[in-house]
């Protein structure tokens, strides 16, 4: 990843984060994606707990994650976040997580604006200006 | 437990509850006795979802857990939850978690009333009056 | 979805699985997706938990989740469970969580067999009868 | 808590920790504890993922936590974690979790050696040494 535009995020492995395989359950990297997406917005201004209670809330409307190498407790874990783009309503992010040089997942959250009562909104102009300043491809539309 | 006073809510074991000792992680069992508090105050006319769109809230203020045996994943157990006493402003739930005649866990919840403030206030006497007379020990003060 | 080929599992929104957004974490759908596929299986003579203890283990390899409505705590919720194709190493089960008629999410999981050592591995040749007879679309190669 | 026998774990409230009351739902504190556990040991020579692969497992047999104060999301807090007491198979670990000067929640967790088949053993004795050397009231009977 370009790594002017991504944020990097470590984490140690959480014992209760490993599942009878002996290795990390797969549903908690949805959880290090969030983590990393809410670490890269704080790192730049957008503090996601104010913007919440701003009435501002960011939902969850696709994830997709793909394994190619599994994590196991007491790791040293990076997550890679990066904001790709950026459209009136929906910010895409995408994610690697990495245990040294070694890519563990990939994968990504569209998000969408939504106010208290849950329905879309846009994204109010200064929390977007700031988006479209760190995306790696800005305003260009979401590729899949 | 009494039988009478006594809700049973079996449950499958989820592969998402196991860790890498290959039984259910201790924490879960926490959230099995929420589960089976719920389901308790339900099945008596007490919908906590419907509760709390009222501002009632019952917030957790002391937790504690006795793990005898464990479980296992795809394993079918109860949880048997009972509300043991009732004050102005606190409840008292106990639970047992069995797989069938097998003790695995035991332990308490107490509860307290607050508002969406969280600030604590009085249970409603129409909640109240019927905690009360689910309890074992009705009016009984809290023993630890 | 095809009724025939579909399973359908019935479960209580747990208060757990919500998150400050008042709805239901976005991550808990994995979980579902998981007991989904896990009932599946087990009500068509594939018990996980005993192809786990032979050594045969289906590790997540890609998962992807598209949020339409949210769920909410005590809701009851159906996760519609699908096997889709089967290849050598490799199955893909698709899924539906509905609310009555009301269409919440939709998703898939493609799994890998491996063994204990997590190395990929052929699904054993009953067990892939089995899956083969159970699939909407058997032998078709996956499509993305 | 005796600063020098004490090891403090800084962690950021990451927000699937959070429940529909808007705060840390209580079950979080558990692993919470149990990674403030975890580094503490890691920072006095008990690396606990390594202890696993000797076949010296840790189990919880007991855990308390009450409740003072709610934390939220993006919060700063610290687990402060103390090695109480040490027995020959069990070990007690106490808790604090603060948000700066507020004590939010604190509790303990007893452990009990077992082997791979979870029976219970001793403690080898260079980790019963190391930790006899931490515990706060080493060798004295736990007391309730």
């Amino acid at each position: 990843m370009d790594a002017v535009r991504t944020h990097s995020t470590p984490l140690h492995v959480r014992y209760h984060e490993t599942d009878q395989m002996g290795v990390v359950h797969h549903a908690n990297y949805v959880n290090w994606f969030e983590l990393g997406r809410t670490e890269f917005m704080r790192a730049h201004g957008l503090d996601y707990a104010e913007m919440e209670r701003r009435g501002v809330l960011l939902a969850v409307a696709d994830v997709g994650l793909t394994y190619l190498k599994p994590a196991r407790f007491g790791e040293l874990v990076t997550v890679e976040s990066r904001l790709s783009s950026v459209e009136r309503v929906r910010v895409l992010f995408e994610y690697e997580v990495k245990r040294g040089a070694d890519l563990l997942c990939r994968g990504h959250t569209l998000l969408a604006c939504v106010g208290r009562d849950l329905k879309p909104q846009r994204i109010p102009e200064a929390d977007r200006a700031k988006m479209v300043a760190l995306a790696s491809a800005p305003l260009a539309p979401r590729r899949r």
